[in-house]
């Protein structure tokens, strides 16, 4: 049965490597794009500043994470201290530095990083080899466990190395990072040693490595990974009669999984990893399994935050349609990943709902992670609070702050991409890009006040006059339901005609995947303008969602909105929504933060002065976008609003 | 310093052992009652059958526990299965059948007894050694890592060994459990190497062993063992920046704690092994700390089920006054060892408030733990439920259903007590005792069906007509407070006087310390008779445990009453019950479980029919024991209930 796997293994590595590389978009790289928006540039400066100083901070301050580094290098005898994935975080850090540093230069902070790099470096051991916690405490059983997150942290330490060198053209932790792919290459494929990854992440990692290093055995060594799970290698390892192959997708091949399960973050990662193999080798084998698992997400198992994994016991799914409020788990490294796969989904289909789901899970799940202040992270995103959660400093494992982090810091990354005669806006996001196509040079100039008002205004100006199509994309969100499938659907229907303009004169567009298409001889400073609709829309759940029966959540254009107690005289679960409740919209700040808030009348219910009956009364509510709660203490919070009673708890509140 | 401490150590060593006996009373062992209680006794023979099979069960078929013991036996290089600490559940399974033999012969469970301990013999190394993790996994690292519960199960070993040996007269386990004992006593105390025991319990164990070995090493040992606490050993080992030392009582010195902090089960195993040495060793030090400890417990941490441990964090306590009723984890190992450690302060200072306490664990805290069926468990237990928690086959880590049955089939031993020239009763359970008192030996027996009802006759039959006291306790639950302290008391105040009958005439008592004390000429068959308060008490909370304002929990005798869904529409959480409102009591049955029942009129709101408004209702409810809840199902529960409107939650129950 084994030698089986490893023919049809053998097989599919030959096959797939001399096939066709089906990627439809190009993705245009943060680098290349300059964001001016008044939403995004003033938190990418804070990321820049205030949180990478917090993860430098605790990095190597306040937690032993290089300190670790350190010990190795000194070689005397001391212990690892902390978690045997802290490595991860340092390299995580860096990465998110090495981002920063495209967009904002600061000298101070590369040479931090250039510090942190030395101290990796003289932690490497002469075969490649580089792990803190295995080296200071038991090298001699370096690579028997395969849960221990040896090859999560070498994904990192690629993803790290390989951002460091795009930005600076520094090669040492690249090196680094080339020295330790191939020893895992040579310890595991070359030598035909079954290995599972117990926490994926080295499959994407190696495939940005292969980019930068142009070395196939980079390529080959991701996808081997991928082609090692549901072969039943992880048994007694990874998992057993006590913990579910399930939990690590590792049940059955990543080719024939139809379905999503267990750890969302894991999850993730592989099928970023997986569509990341499967543009550069041309399979088609695991798009084809992972059109039905993102089915599987999407239509079954996400919040309407974008936010994914709906239990804490596995920091995963459960089952389909179970999405409790209080206790979502919606880790916020889950939603990056959500981030990082309907991405590469989007790139080898051209379909927008990648990007829809990519853009909720981006200005809800993944945002909400990080505080206004930029120093105070959320590892869960709940979407009803009952004034017990609160932004944490710092995780003992602490892998969402930097992940927030790049991700902030690299997004420029998902707002454009070409085809090869066309240019596609996905993000409606304030920027200027200069995007090649073919011989021409096109500059791109994107001015909206999105997510806040939905106008965009797009200058295109050619290098030479020439004939190409602008892809606009047409979010879900205006254009009758919120999001593929119909776990959500709008409570009435809502068909909106965006009209586009160019230079002002209105012109006919054709749609296609999800996107306006105007084709035409483009001149300089054509300008391409459009409105995106912006009126408040009541989203329902479908009735499985037993969470949400007789709930109701607000959506104002990419954004979820939510009521918080502290602008609702401390209370938000105490009253319901009348379906014909008008909504008003004011500007107002939280914080520093300008949002548009909205204000609604609903109906609570007060005690008599004994406490022994109840009477219905009026209550001014607000609610705020779902992404700026929680930054002005605790305080209770609820996203799916009661439309009606149909059930009380009496003197729950404390 | 160091050398200070070991001086002080040394000093108070040599000083303690000297000292004299403390113990006013001294309990009469289960080996010496006979129950026949309509209560206790069904639920003793359930355990000694179902319980003990479905431990025999887990431990040898579904689980690799006794397994492991074959592998050290086989030595074929196997690898360990399971968890660490598993050893001890294989003891304590083998302890709670020592119980339940004596009382319930079984030649088939001697017999499967017999075979395991052939196993674990078979499994100690020359030297005296025993754990199949670190000899089946990693030998060389045995005694490194004070926190992986080598010596904790090296305790329950000894505790099997002491209890089978006094059921069975069968040396080999004990001789096995000496030769540990002695390899421990070796490599530490007479190496003079620091240790202190991550997950405390070989204290405890180590007196019960000193008692039938009479090797006072043994008594040093335990001694040894609570005095390595809190001089700073345990730092980078059982705790570091990252673990609090006060999880483990490693904070300061036994001798000078004040608080009780940390892991609850921890926590109660120490002072019981403390109060264990302060008997055998007349050291007054342990006690005077413990008697601070225990007001700290029962004054401001202790749930009015007698549970403990209000966080599932650390298994333990979090801050004074906070007793969520939900989320209360209330480990049910932590409520038998409020049963361990409250009979021990009861028997060294002869005062009935530690037979209070000890009685509100056992019937509620604990007993709870205990399916009806007896093949079900909880591992905490809640004071709320949303219908989410339901009683389990089994746990990974499976302390509570072996500590439960052990307590159960060992409740004889928490009945009667004497002292030099008194008997006596502490708990109100139909048994028959000979107690010996100097040359007299008293025949006794109780007659009763309490909890279910308040009556109590208890006969005296001493060998020789004689003058001794019979002191019985009054229990504060009957006169005038719930319990020691202010934590909790009656909603009005209430003082009740029980009249005491000697052959049917009342006689006058003078009440010591929480006993009424009866001292005459006792003849053949005197009959002691007198009837305990069973009226429903409303029991509120101090305003500080902010988790029970405006609620009320209802207390019929010994026992906690609980509102259940099941009993009431599928709903606990949507009423209140107005203070005036009047209880009727109702014989019935839950499962095969004889119970009264409370019902009442409690006040809900109804949604009308568009959802739009709410009115009030009246709603019949009843209350169930406590501990009978969870039997038939998932489904809402509360003990704490609304005794008015102060807030609403809408649409919260599902």
């Amino acid at each position: 049965m084994k030698q089986l796997y490893i023919f049809i293994f053998l097989l599919s590595i030959t096959r797939t490597l001399q096939g066709q590389n089906q990627q439809v978009l190009t993705p245009i790289g943060f680098s290349e794009v300059s964001i001016t928006d008044a939403f995004w540039k003033p938190k990418m400066e804070k990321v820049a500043t205030t949180t990478l100083q917090t993860c430098i901070l605790q990095t190597e301050v306040k937690t032993p994470r290089i300190r670790n580094f350190e010990k190795v290098a000194r070689k005397q005898g001391e212990k690892h201290e902390g978690i045997y994935y802290d490595d991860s975080d340092v390299y995580k850090a860096l990465e998110a530095i090495a981002y920063a540093l495209k967009t904002h230069p600061d000298p101070a902070l590369e040479k931090k990083a250039d510090e942190w790099i030395d101290k990796i470096a003289a932690a490497q051991l002469p075969d490649g080899y580089l792990n803190t916690y295995y080296t200071l405490n038991e090298l001699e059983n370096r690579w028997t466990d395969m849960e221990k997150h040896e090859d999560y942290c070498a994904g990192h330490l690629i993803e790290a190395a390989v951002a460091y060198y795009n930005t600076t053209g520094k090669r040492k932790l690249l090196d680094v990072a080339i020295r330790f792919a191939n020893h895992i290459d040579s310890t595991f494929r070359l030598a035909n040693r079954p290995w599972v990854s117990g926490h994926q992440e080295i499959e994407l990692a190696l495939v940005k490595l292969y980019k930068v290093s142009q070395e196939e055995r980079h390529l080959k060594l991701a996808d081997w990974f991928l082609a090692q799970r549901g072969r039943g290698f992880g048994k007694g390892v990874i998992w057993d009669s006590w913990k579910d192959p399930a939990y690590c997708q590792d049940a059955v091949p990543v080719k024939e999984q139809k379905e999503i399960t267990g750890h969302a973050v894991r999850a993730m990662y592989l099928y970023t990893g997986a569509a990341d193999v499967a543009v550069n080798t041309g399979d088609t084998g695991y798009m084809k399994a992972m059109k039905t698992v993102w089915e599987d997400v999407v239509h079954r198992n996400m919040y309407v935050t974008g936010g994914i994994g709906s239990s804490g016991r596995n920091e995963g799914f459960s089952q389909d349609y179970d999405l409790p409020n209080e206790s979502a788990y919606c880790e916020t490294c889950a939603s990056v990943g959500m981030v990082f796969w309907n991405q590469r989904m989007n790139a080898l289909t051209g379909e927008s709902k990648y990007i829809d789901v990519l853009e909720r899970s981006l200005y809800n799940g993944a945002l909400d992670g990080l505080s206004l202040s930029g120093d105070r992270f959320f590892y869960g995103n709940p979407l009803a609070s009952n004034a017990t959660h609160e932004r944490k400093e710092w995780f003992g494992t602490a892998c969402c702050p930097s992940n927030i982090a790049r991700l902030v810091a690299s997004l420029g990354d998902y707002i454009y991409a070409k085809s090869a005669n066309g240019i596609w806006v996905n993000l409606f996001v304030s920027s200027d890009a200069k995007i090649k196509l073919a011989d021409n040079e096109v500059s791109v100039s994107m001015q909206t006040n999105f997510p806040l008002e939905g106008k965009v205004k797009i200058s295109l100006s050619p290098s030479t006059q020439n004939r190409f199509a602008l892809y606009i994309r047409i979010p879900s969100w205006a254009d009758g339901e919120p999001v593929s499938g119909n776990l959500y659907k709008y409570l009435t229907n809502y068909q909106s005609n965006i009209s586009f303009f160019v230079n002002g004169k209105k012109v006919e567009v054709k749609v296609e995947k999800g996107y306006a298409v105007i084709e035409r001889q483009w001149e300089a400073r054509d300008e391409v303008s459009f409105s995106l609709p912006m009126d408040v829309r009541r989203v329902i759940a479908r009735e499985e969602v037993s969470q949400n029966k007789d709930r109701v959540a607000l959506q104002r254009g990419a954004l979820i909105y939510c009521v918080e107690g502290i602008d609702n005289n401390g209370k938000a679960w105490d009253f319901y929504l009348p379906d014909n409740a008008k909504f008003t919209e004011s500007k107002q700040q939280i914080l520093h933060e300008p949002i548009i808030a909205l204000q609604t009348e609903a109906i609570t219910f007060k005690p008599t002065p004994d406490g022994q009956g109840l009477k219905p009364e009026k209550k001014k509510i607000t609610a705020i976008p779902y992404y700026t709660w929680c930054n002005r203490g605790k305080t209770q919070m609820q996203v799916w609003l009661p439309r009606r009673v149909h059930s009380i708890r009496i003197n729950y509140d404390e």
